[in-house]
């Protein structure tokens, strides 16, 4: 039994208004798998770099216990290369720079030991090779989570919705509900999307919280409110892996423990955005991680 | 013992993508005595109206058990009238007519009948004139609760502050929080704003919820996501309204029975934009209000 991750691993170079970073290492599953591992121990990476990413970096990861086995490391090519610039309200950013590199032709492989997988996160990427992850596992995993982004909507919808169909969570951001249901309202975008597959919809909203929607049901879950967001880098991909770390910890899949898990998520998240990339989340003491959730219990607890 | 609530009571003519209004009931201290009157039976009105302001309207107040010896009718004047129209998000709007009429020089009554004031809520209206009303009580109330809006952040802001000062609660919007703080973080625009004077600060966020600052303490209260948003005017004083009349009900101020208020407050506001003007907020019964208390506990509860 397994937590298999796959995603971006890559490097980025970052830019908000507290400083900036040569590149550093980031990534979808980079970020999903570190938040995903001070949870659930047996969580299992697929990806691809090229041989710029080096053995350090790689060893950075396995040293959270992370199976590095579905990592794939192209000799003579170059990682996935991603600059941007944030704004000073840090929810808009530019991106510089996309490189796509090794991951213009990313055949993921799927190693033996990963097919004993019952929880799936696909990382934001190629709608395509999301669904080819699912066709390679022999046997369909109890609980599948993806996460993707507008960019996907604007280039390649058909495979989107396909995909889309296969999941059982769908992760996305309040103006990505919006535009893949053409609907303004949250709850008529979350009807709609519901009726396109999955079972469970996580609405992201930055720093408003997020909402699950199940059937009639809905859950708020808040954010915590900051100070100051250093980077948000990584935050929705930390956000999945906490939720998907925390149902495969559980082990059972019903509404009240994705509340949790979307409380677990949020608390991951709100470390990550405190340091430039990944500084954060790969520095992480279980006894934090127990502290913050408690701030997110008082933050939003009343007795009527 | 009483509530007492100031603002305006007015005119307004509204367009929503649902439809239009002609001059309807409309005005701060409307919305938020009628709110207030669901929960709290000594609430007790201080205004200004023409005499366009027929008596039939008066008693749609006064049937609510709502004292308007304060209200005061200005003969051969007209009462103040604002026209606007949302946009399709209904987040934003334009003001498309505001006339003054008898608020020009409105001098506040407070009749000897109001003197026991122990909740005072100043609804949005020039900060001088709030400030008035505060001076014109013999003795200082339980609680001030104070609302205003940008507009006053533009052109008063001297006698804002001074206002500000002397208050128990503030309540603005998350644009406004920004705008009087000058800091962009809402907790770093909170810690600002409590130093200003009012120990307690409420930043309404719209289809976001509320936040509440009280020292080092943070509550965040969902907002109900609705399928539909008919008509928002009035859902700010509405808030206000439920808020007061709730914590006048429980008689005990902390910080607990804030974080109910504001969900009490919410709740009622989530009617109020349900139809045009005061129509649902007028028509309320009590059972309504408690299932709708209930379903925001079951928005916002997880037990981890």
């Amino acid at each position: 039994m397994s937590l298999v991750v796959i995603g971006t691993v890559a490097f980025d170079a970052i830019e908000t208004p507290f400083g900036k970073t040569d590149k550093i290492v980031g990534g979808a599953a980079t970020y999903a798998s570190l938040a995903a591992s001070y949870l659930y121990s047996q969580t299992k990476i697929v990806g691809v770099v090229g041989n710029d990413f080096l053995p350090q970096y790689i060893k950075e990861i396995e040293n959270h216990g992370i199976n590095v086995e579905g990592l794939q490391v192209k000799e003579g090519q170059k990682s996935f290369f991603w600059a941007g610039k944030y704004h000073n309200d840090m929810n808009s950013r530019d991106t510089l720079v996309t490189e796509l590199n090794v991951l213009a032709d990313f055949d993921p492989i799927i190693p033996d030991s990963y097919q004993d997988c019952e929880y799936l996160m696909l990382g934001n990427l190629t709608p395509q090779i999301q669904k080819t992850v699912i066709q390679r596992l022999r046997k369909r995993p109890k609980l599948i989570v993806m996460d993707t982004m507008n960019f996907w909507m604007d280039v390649a919808m058909d495979d989107l919705l396909e995909t889309i169909k296969l999941v059982d969570v769908l992760t996305i951001n309040d103006a990505e509900a919006r535009q893949l249901s053409g609907e303004y309202s949250l709850v008529k975008a979350a009807n709609k999307i519901l009726g396109m597959g999955p079972k469970y919809l996580i609405i992201k909203k930055g720093e408003h919280g997020a909402l699950l929607f199940h059937g009639d049901q809905i859950f708020s879950a808040p954010a915590l409110p900051l100070a100051e967001v250093f980077d948000p880098t990584g935050a929705g991909d930390t956000f999945a892996g906490g939720f998907i770390g925390y149902l495969a910890s559980v082990g059972t899949i019903n509404f009240s423990n994705m509340k949790n898990a979307i409380v677990f998520g949020s608390a991951l998240a709100s470390f990550c955005v405190e340091k430039f990339g990944t500084e954060r989340i790969k520095n992480l003491q279980k006894d934090e991680i127990t502290a913050r959730v408690k701030e997110f219990v008082s933050l939003s607890s009343f007795t009527i």
